[in-house]
């Protein structure tokens, strides 16, 4: 499942908003176009994210655009997403952006596969294990990163059972997720957000695996719910593992000083072109929240599971 | 606002389904109506369950029906709801039902009232209160519990906001309770249901207050996701109340023998009619969850607020 190609001088990527039920394709001429489609979420997810705009940055170099301009409108786009700022200024440094952005699309997907296969080891046989929201091929070039361990576990055989959060408010779990896990032929339900918890305390849950937008040395930021879901993990002693690669680390910051996307009202207020709640509603509609370390058992990346909370010397130095 | 109302003869209840878009009414003839309301959720929250089931085997009376049969049919329509069983029970020992149904009505206002009279003690000026679901004047005959406490403390004067969890699947925060605050002229903003942990841990919360299915020696029954809210509000030291009359304490068991409901999966596949995740998605949809009670400060009753964790004198023949 290839979420983002470069075709005929064009990013052509899965419209993600017209999934599950179409499987379409939205192609990107300009830079402009590949900002629209990143605010959107046409395309959406740390590493895809990244990815893309790395192509949005060479659509502006062919068409010989301001770059500094382009650069930064390319990383207001989505200012959580710390993989676009990375892959923004990674190609900043490249006479032929379009080689590189080819190059890191090819790494992200050897990345993910690196991550599938660290992650596999820490999936049992038997085991029923939670995402949320969707950190899949989808929110990546191929492959995933916390869809990619379940993919990895699964085609080694072992007999896993995948829940998925629905993620409100933009249903990327229901939608998503478990879209890919049906594809794939991996044994899937789907749950309220709200359920997570009560299915943890009557033993029902054995792992959690989601992924990041951003991986600090205290903890990490990623889908608003990820911290509920930690919280109940920790309280009933149940493992939960970050899926993600070194792209999305951030050595600068502390977590807790992301800055954290407010997102249209109408994201809540509508599900499917219909209204939930009364006319004139007002809403509160953050996009990502903050995990600590202290929730977080191990962050699995391309080089190995890290605990953050005790970091080895290999390690040290990424933050 | 009235909820439910003996009229003609008939049951008339306000059709939650159809709100906030339209103020409907059902009309029950027969007991089997009554059933069918309940169980279809024209009629929900427990209060409000309670005295319809009330009104329910008065018709079942009224009509000659046998008592025996139709007592355990009403009592199967939500096998949650502790206040089902106590109100089909308390009518089934008087001669005239109708007139104990109505007795049941006038009591439930005047302990809501009660109820919102103490919890709003508990309520400062400038205070922003989450709620979950619906525990309003539509979960009751009227005036509410934990929207009860809102309702009281907003009439002292007292300057709050009142956030509501959205509560998927069925969404009654965002329908229900958004609308009765509406109504009222109480500042209110709806959030997804993942988004509370986060707002609480930004300090913009102050207090939580929710209702209760049932209420036991060890813990409350509430809508599924009631304890991810109370473990969050744990977490970060909010007052976590739970406003409930004595007709939902429950004597005889632990809270953790409280059989959960397992609802239909069309409940989390559809939404407004729209399919939000693949075809064919598989769903696990528990109705309730549990919140021991170390999780919770205290339970606001009609008598006063009870720490179930340190039974004071007075309430300790309540268990």
């Amino acid at each position: 499942m290839r979420t983002l190609e470069w075709e005929d001088n064009k990013l052509k990527l899965i419209d993600q908003t017209k999934l599950p039920d179409e499987l379409t394709y939205v192609y990107c001429s300009t830079y402009q176009d590949v900002i629209r489609a990143i605010k959107d979420m046409i395309v959406r997810g740390a590493p895809a994210i990244g990815v893309s705009a790395a192509f949005g940055m060479a659509l502006a170099q062919i068409a010989g655009e301001d770059m500094e301009k382009a650069a930064s409108q390319m990383k207001n786009a989505r200012p959580t997403a710390v993989n676009l700022m990375w892959a923004v200024d990674r190609v900043m440094e490249s006479d032929d952006i379009l080689k590189e952005a080819l190059e890191m699309a090819h790494e992200d997907v050897s990345t993910n596969l690196a991550i599938g296969e660290y992650g596999a080891k820490l999936i049992d046989d038997g085991d029923t294990v939670l995402t949320h929201c969707n950190a899949g091929a989808l929110a990546c070039v191929d492959y995933g990163t916390a869809l990619g361990v379940f993919r990895s576990a699964f085609s080694q055989g072992k007999d896993i059972q995948v829940i998925c959060d629905e993620t409100r408010p933009r249903g990327q779990g229901a939608s998503l997720s478990v879209w890919e896990m049906q594809e794939e032929g991996i044994p899937v339900k789907l749950i309220p957000d709200v359920a997570s918890g009560y299915l943890m305390s009557i033993g029902k849950i054995d792992k959690v695996v989601i992924g990041a937008d951003r991986v600090a040395h205290d903890g990490i930021a990623n889908k608003i719910g990820s911290f509920m879901v930690a919280l109940a993990a920790k309280h009933f002693n149940i493992p939960f593992y970050v899926a993600a690669p070194f792209s999305t680390f951030d050595k600068e910051i502390s977590i807790f000083d992301t800055v954290i996307e407010e997102r249209d009202p109408n994201e809540v207020i509508y599900y499917g072109g219909v209204r939930i709640c009364p006319k004139g509603t007002e809403v509160i509609n953050p996009a990502f929240d903050i995990v600590p370390k202290e929730l977080i058992t191990g962050v699995i990346t391309e080089n190995g599971v890290i605990d953050l909370n005790n970091l080895e010397k290999e390690f040290k130095d990424l933050f």
